[in-house]
C-alpha cells in the first residue's frame, strides 16, 4: 500500500493517489490528471475509485474527467441543492475496497454542507484506522473556513465543531491527510509543516482546544476573502471540467504587437523583471502568484496574452491558469530586450528601500498603500499606511488620490508589485514599490 | 537559419523543421506533432508554413492537424483525383518566404503524380540553392518506388527519370533532404548514411548513372511489397488525421484475463522474451518492428491488447501504432512472471542454432521456412528452404504442411519469431525459430 | 517543514531529507547522493546535518561523501569497537536545530549496539514530538534483526525490547520513519504499507504485544540470512565510500567476445529473456534482483561484465551494484539477437508449468529443488521438494545429484532462474524452471 | 552512418559525433563529455577515435579526458612548440577507419600552425568525399582568424589562403562541418545558417572570391579581440583538462551574506532583472552571455559567487563557466526579493529609451558610451557617442569622467548592462542604460 501526496503549488492543494495490489484510488483530483494516471500505470494499478471530500471552490476538479478516462466512479457527499453531475452520492458508513485498503466514509459538514472525510484502513492491520482524508475540515494547524453560506455562519461553524469531534475520536495514532497546506486561501493559520496526526493536532492545533461556543465565536471572528472566480469554480465543479489543452502553448506572438490595449496583457516574468522594464499597461502577476491572484484580477471570459521569460514559463502559466478555469490564453511573448529593441515603448517601476520609506514618512503629497490582508495589517503595520487588500484594489481604485505619489507595500514587495501594475494601468503616474516591505521594515528596525 | 531533421524510427521517416527569424516551416509532418511545436516554441518561432512532398502511403500525415493548431497553411501538389481536404494546391515556381529562407516549388512526379520537391534558398547567400527537400523522389543511395499505379509503371518510371534530371540540375553543391532513410519500405537500396548532396548522389547513386530507358527497365524489374494498411493511410491522408491520444495509455489489464481469443493480443516485448514464455495465441511483434509489420498482420478496425515489459513500452507501442492509424489499443498487461504466477497457462518457443539446422538439413518430416523478402531470398539462402515473405504469411498459411515440423528463419531471427507466432496461433504445433538465421549461417560457414 | 522519503528499490532502503527554512538534514543517506543534493538545492536549502541511525550492513552509506560535499557534520551513535571515520559521536539527549525543526537523539540499541533513533520536533507546535526516525529498531509491522552478534543474541534482543519501550513512550500520535520497508533483508515481516505511527504499531505490530521474555524467545526463534557481502559493507561503512562513477557506463563490448570464461558474466535482462536465449555460462540476475542477490553470488573483487537489454538497463545495473559496493563492472553488451547473429553459441532454459510438475511428481531420476528461504519453505511446499536457499546454493552445489534432471522452483520462478543459471554454469545439464512456482501451484490447486 | 552535431550555445562551438557500425569518432570534444558518451552508448557504439582540428583558444578541450574514459586515441596536428600531452601527432594523408567511415587527414594551417581538416569518406559510396571537418579554417560564410601570431599575420594569412584552395579542391558536393557557427569570437562574418557545402561556399563566401594577395590584405585589415582568458585556454589545452564537477552545484548561500566585497559576485539573472534590483557591487553577466564575456571580466583564479533566479540557472552557469576554465564557483543565491526582505541594501539600474537619449543629445555633463566592437561602431553609431569595447572597459575605466552622467549603449542593451555594472562597481554614480540601444535607434528613426 502506497500513498502519494500530489501538491499543487500556488493553490497549496493536496490530492492523493492510493495504490494497493493492482488497484488505485484518487482523492480530490485536480484538472490536469496525468499526475495520477502516470504513477498509477507505472505501478501497474487501475484507478478504480475517485473520492471528493467536497465541492471545491478554489480550483477546477478533475474528478469527472478522470472518471471518463479510467471508467472509475466518482463518490461525492450529498449535495441536494446542486447535484454533482459526474458523481454518485455516498454517505456515512459506506465502505470501499481498493486492493488491500478499505476506505470508509465519515460525514464531516461545516466547511461545506457536502463535506466528507474518508477513513483509511489496512486489511492486514485492522486494529484502528491508519489515516484519514479530511478535505477542508481539518488541516495541519488549522480548520476549514466557515464563511461560504451567508447568514448561516453560526450554524455551519457548529457543524464543523461536531465534525471535528468525530475526527478526534478516530484516535491519536491516525495520520492526517488534508486537502490543503500552508499558503491556501482555504484557511489562514495552516502550518508550514506538511505532515501530522490526529493526536498531534489534538495537542497543538489552536482550534481544537476550544469548547463548542468558543469555537463558534472564534470562527465568526475570522476574516476571509472570496475572489470572484470562486463563482466560476462552483459552476465548473458541478458540471465537470473539460480536459486541459492537448498542445499546451499558443504560438509565440510577433514582437511588434506590444500593446496592452485590447487584451489582458499579463506579465508573469517576476517582480524584479517587471520593475526593470515592462510593456506599459500590462498587469504584473508573477507565475507563482497566478493561482492566488489571477482570480481577483483577470476576467475568465476575456482573452489573455502573456509576457514571459521563455516558452517553459509560458507553458507553466497556461497550465496554472487552466487549473482555475482560465482557458483563454491566446498568445505569449518572451523577454523585454526584444520588445525594446523593436523600438516599442517600455516602462520601469521604481523599487525603493527602507531608508527611502522612512525619509518619506510624514511628508505631504505622499501615500503609503499597504495591500496586505486585513489580519496581516492588524497584526502590525507602518504608522500612517493606508490598507486596501490587493484583491479589492481593482474595484476600489477610485478611492485613491491621483494627485499624490504612492508607495505600495505588502509583506515582501511581491503583492505590492501586482498592485502597482494595476494602479499604473489605471493611469496613476507616481507609483513605486517598497521592495522588502514589512519583512525589511521589521528586520531593519 | 536552423534545420532540424526529425527521424521516426521504425518507419525511417524523415520530416524537417526549418526555423529562421521568428518563423518556421515544417516539411512532411507526422501525426504526433508535439515534436515540431516544442522546438519551434523553444526557439521563439511561429510555424507559418507546412509543406507536403506527396500524399504519404506509409504513415499518417500530421499536416492537417498541425495547420489547425498553428493557423499555418498546408501546401500540397495538385491531386485532382483525390483533393487533399486540409491543403491548398501549389505548383512549380511558387515561392514562399520563411524568415530569411525562401522555399521554391519544383514538381517532381513519379513516385506519385502529386510529388513535389521544395528548393531551399538563403536570402543572404543567394548564389544557388542551399538544399532541396525531395520527398520520395530521391533518397541517399536510391530513388522512389514506382509501383503505386498498376498498369502505369512504365509511365511513372519515366516521369521519375525526368524529375531526377530536374533535381540534378540544381547543382552538385545542393544538400539533399529526403523523406526516408534506410529501413523504409519506400525504397529498397537506401544508404545507411543519413546525409548527402546532389553531387555526391550524382557520383554514387546507382540509379542516377542510367539513361532513360535503362532507368525505366531497372524500375520495372524492382520488387516491392504493399502492406494492406497502405489503403487506410491513403484515405486518412486525404481526410486529415485526428490528434493522438490526450492520455496516452489505456488502464493496465488485470492479470487473470490472459486469453488471446477475443482480441488481437499483441506481444511487443521482444524476440527473446516471446521465446522464453508467452500467452498462447498471442502475436509476437516486438515494439521496434510494429511500424514495419503491424500493417501486414493486424486489423486496424479491431481492438488490440498489448503484452509489454512495462508501462513505458506500452506507451511507446501505442504511439507507434497511432502513427500508422491503429487507434484501438484497449489495454496492456506487463510481464509473464505475473501471468504464470496467477496459474494461467503459458507457452514457449524454442530457439535453435546453426548446428541444429545443419543436422536437420535433408531429413524428412521437416521444413525450413524462410520468411525474408523475395530479393533477400534470391540473393542467397539455405539450400532446400521454402520462401514465403512474412507479410504474405497470414494469407498463405493454408499452403503449409501441418504434418511436418517447421523451423522458421529470416535474416536474424526477428521476423521469423513474428512468423512463428502466426503459425502457432493458427494451430501449428511443431514450430521453432533459427535464432541468428541467415547472418549466423553465413558467419559460421 | 517538508520531509521527503527516498526509497531505494531492491534494497527497500528508506532515507529521508528534512527541509525547513533554508536548512536541511539527511537521515541515512545512500551512496548516490545526488538524490539529496538536488531537491535540497531546488528548495533553496543547505544540508547542515547528516544523521546515521546505525552502521548499515546491507548498503554503502553515503554519509561521509555527503559531508565532504556539503560541509555538514555526520552524527553517529557510539561505536567504540570500530569508530566511524567520517562521523562524530552523538548520544541520548543531544539536540540539533534544522530550520524550525529540532532533532533529539534517543539511544535505541538492539539491532546493533550503535543504533540511534532521532526524534523530530516542530518549534511551532511543541506539545509532543511529530515523528521519529527509528532506523532498524522499529519498522512498519516488524522490528529489527538481532542476529548480528554471535553468542549475544539473547542480550541484544533484550536491548531491543527496552529500546522499543522507549519508542512507544513517545506517544501514539508520533509518525514512524524507519530505515527499511517491505522487501528488505533487514527484517522478515515488514508490512507492504509504507506509513504508520507509533500508535498504529502499538496496536498492530505483532512484536510489540509481547512481554520481555516472550519477545526475546520470539527473536531467538527467527531465521535470517547474512549474505557474504555484508562484511564488505561493514568495512566500507567504517571507512566511508568513494563517489559513484562520474561517467556512469563502461563502453559497450564488441559482440564477438561472447564468452563467460574469464569473468563474471551477469545477465540482468530478466527471467523470461534468460529462458529464451542466453550466453552459455552467464549468471542470471535480473536487474531488479541485483540488490538482493548479487551479494550472495558475485565476487566484489572480480571484474563483472553485463548482458543487458539496452544501455539504460546497463546504467541502472551499474548504479545498483555500486550501492552495494560492487565497483568493477567493466563492460556491457546488449541483446541476444546480435550475439546469435554473429554465429556465437547460445543456450535456452526451459520453463515448465504446473501440469508438467504435477506429472513428474513421484517419478524417478528427477528432483524438485525449492530455493526459497527456510521459513517460506516451512510455511508450505510441494511434497517431495528439496530445499536449499538460493543464497546458499553457490556453496552447496556439490550436494546436488548430477545424474538427475532438476526442476528449480521458488515463489514465482524468478529466484529459481538465478539458481538454474548457477547450476548450468556448474555443469548441470538437465535443468529447467517451474515458472509461476509456489504461487501458480497454490492458485491452481 | 550517423553524424550528430553538438552545438555549445554561447561559444557557438560545434563538435561532432560520427557513429557507424558499432564504432564512433568525436571531432573537437568540449569539456563536459557526457554529451558524446550518452548517444554513443545509446547507439551501441564504442568511441574509438578522437580528432582535434587545432589547439582551441576559446574553450577547454575535452579530448584528453574523453580519451581517458574511452581508451580511444586523440589525434592532433604537429605542434612542435607546445606538444599536446594527451594526443598523438597525425599528418596529411593519414587515414583512420571508423566503422564504414574513413577519415583522411588534410593539413590546413593558417588559423593556427597546427590546424588540420578531416575528410570523411563512406566505404560504400567512394566516389568523392562526403564531407569535411574544417575546424577554424573554413566556416559557413567566413574563414578563420589569422591574428594569433604577432608579426606573422601576413605569413599565416597566406598559409590559410593555400589551405582553403586545398579544401575547395575536394569538390562542390562536399558537406562542410566547421568548428564554429554564428556568434563565435573565432570569426566575425559567419552566417546564421548552420549548414553548407564546399560548393555553396565557393559561390557565396566573400573570402573565397579573392586572389591570394587580396585575401591577405583583407585578412590583415580585420579587427579581432583576444580576451585574457585565451591564455588560460591555451595552457589547459596543452595539459588536458580535469573532469567537470561530479556534483554540479555548490550549496546555496544564506541570504544574509549579501555583500560584493570579498568576492566576484556575478549576477547571471538577466539584463532586466539586474535593472529591477541587484546587490550593490555585483557584476551583471546574464547566463547566456557568460561564455562570451566572463573571460574579459572575471579572474579565473578567484572565487566566484553567483546571484541566480533559481538552482537550475545556477547549475547551467556553473557548467558554462567550467567550459572556459572557471572552476571556482563557491556559492549561489537565488532572487532579490529575499535579499531585500532580509533588510539588506539593494540598488536599481535605470533603463532609458530612445526618446530620453534623443533629448539628452548635445546636452552638457552627459556622456553616451557605446561599448560595441570597433567594427560595429564604425558601421554606424549615434553622433557624439564615445566607443570603448566592453571587453576593454575593465582596464580603461580610468579614462571615463566621474563628473558626468553616463548612458551606456550597445546593440540591444545587454552588453551595456554588463558595462554599467562594471562602472557602478568602480564607483560611478550616474549611470543608466539605453535599453534597445542601436536596434531601437535604427528602428525608430
Amino acid at each position: 500500500m502506497k500513498l502519494e501526496k500530489i501538491k499543487t503549488e500556488g493553490l497549496a492543494h493536496l490530492s492523493y493517489l492510493l495504490t494497493s495490489n493492482g488497484e488505485a484510488a484518487v482523492i480530490d483530483p485536480r484538472r490536469d490528471i496525468d499526475v495520477y494516471l502516470d504513477p498509477a500505470r507505472r505501478d501497474g494499478c487501475r484507478i478504480t475509485h475517485i473520492f471528493e471530500t467536497h465541492r471545491n471552490e478554489d480550483l477546477v476538479s478533475g474528478a469527472g474527467l478522470l472518471a471518463e478516462v479510467t471508467g472509475a466512479d466518482v463518490w461525492h457527499g450529498p449535495n441536494p441543492a446542486e447535484p454533482i453531475r459526474y458523481a454518485k452520492t455516498t454517505r456515512e458508513g459506506d465502505s470501499y475496497q481498493v486492493g488491500d485498503a478499505r476506505i470508509e466514509v465519515l460525514e464531516t459538514p461545516g466547511h461545506t454542507y457536502d463535506s466528507l472525510s474518508f477513513i483509511l484502513f489496512d486489511q492486514s492491520a485492522q486494529d484502528g484506522p491508519v489515516g484519514v482524508f479530511t478535505g477542508d475540515a481539518l488541516f495541519v494547524g488549522d480548520v476549514g473556513r466557515t464563511d461560504f453560506y451567508p447568514g448561516k455562519e453560526r450554524e455551519v461553524s457548529g457543524l464543523l465543531y461536531d465534525s471535528l469531534q468525530k475526527l478526534l475520536k478516530l484516535g491519536d495514532h491516525v495520520l492526517l491527510y488534508p486537502a490543503h497546506g500552508a499558503g491556501s486561501v482555504c484557511g489562514s493559520g495552516m502550518a508550514d509543516r506538511e505532515f501530522s496526526t490526529i493526536g498531534h493536532e489534538r495537542r497543538n492545533n489552536p482550534r481544537l482546544g476550544l469548547d463548542r461556543d468558543a469555537f463558534i465565536e472564534a470562527k465568526l471572528a475570522e476574516h476571509h476573502e472570496q475572489p470572484p472566480y470562486f463563482r466560476l469554480m462552483e459552476r465548473l465543479n458541478v458540471e465537470g471540467a473539460s480536459p486541459t489543452r492537448r498542445y499546451p502553448l499558443p504560438p509565440p506572438k510577433p514582437i511588434l504587437k506590444a500593446s496592452a490595449e485590447d487584451s489582458q496583457l499579463v506579465d508573469v516574468r517576476g517582480v524584479v523583471d517587471f520593475a526593470g522594464a515592462h510593456i506599459p499597461g500590462s498587469i504584473a502577476i508573477p507565475d507563482d502568484m497566478l493561482a492566488a491572484f489571477a482570480g481577483w484580477v483577470l476576467d475568465p471570459d476575456q482573452a489573455i496574452d502573456l509576457v514571459c521569460r521563455d516558452a517553459a514559463q509560458a507553458e507553466r502559466s497556461v497550465l496554472t491558469l487552466e487549473r482555475i478555469g482560465y482557458d483563454h490564453v491566446e498568445s505569449f511573448r518572451t523577454g523585454m530586450v526584444p520588445v525594446a529593441s523593436s523600438g516599442a515603448a517600455f516602462a520601469s517601476l521604481t523599487m525603493v528601500g527602507t531608508e527611502t520609506v522612512r525619509e518619506r514618512l510624514g511628508t505631504g503629497g505622499w501615500m503609503l498603500l499597504d495591500v496586505r490582508g486585513i489580519d496581516e495589517f492588524a497584526a502590525g503595520h507602518i504608522e500612517g499606511a493606508t490598507n486596501i487588500y490587493l484583491g479589492h484594489l481593482p474595484s476600489r481604485v477610485a478611492e485613491l488620490p491621483r494627485d499624490k505619489s504612492i508607495t505600495v507595500m505588502c509583506g515582501s514587495g511581491a503583492r505590492a508589485t501586482i498592485a502597482a501594475s494595476i494602479l499604473l494601468r489605471n493611469g496613476f503616474e507616481n507609483v513605486d514599490v517598497y521592495l522588502g516591505s514589512w519583512k525589511a521594515w521589521t528586520s531593519s528596525i
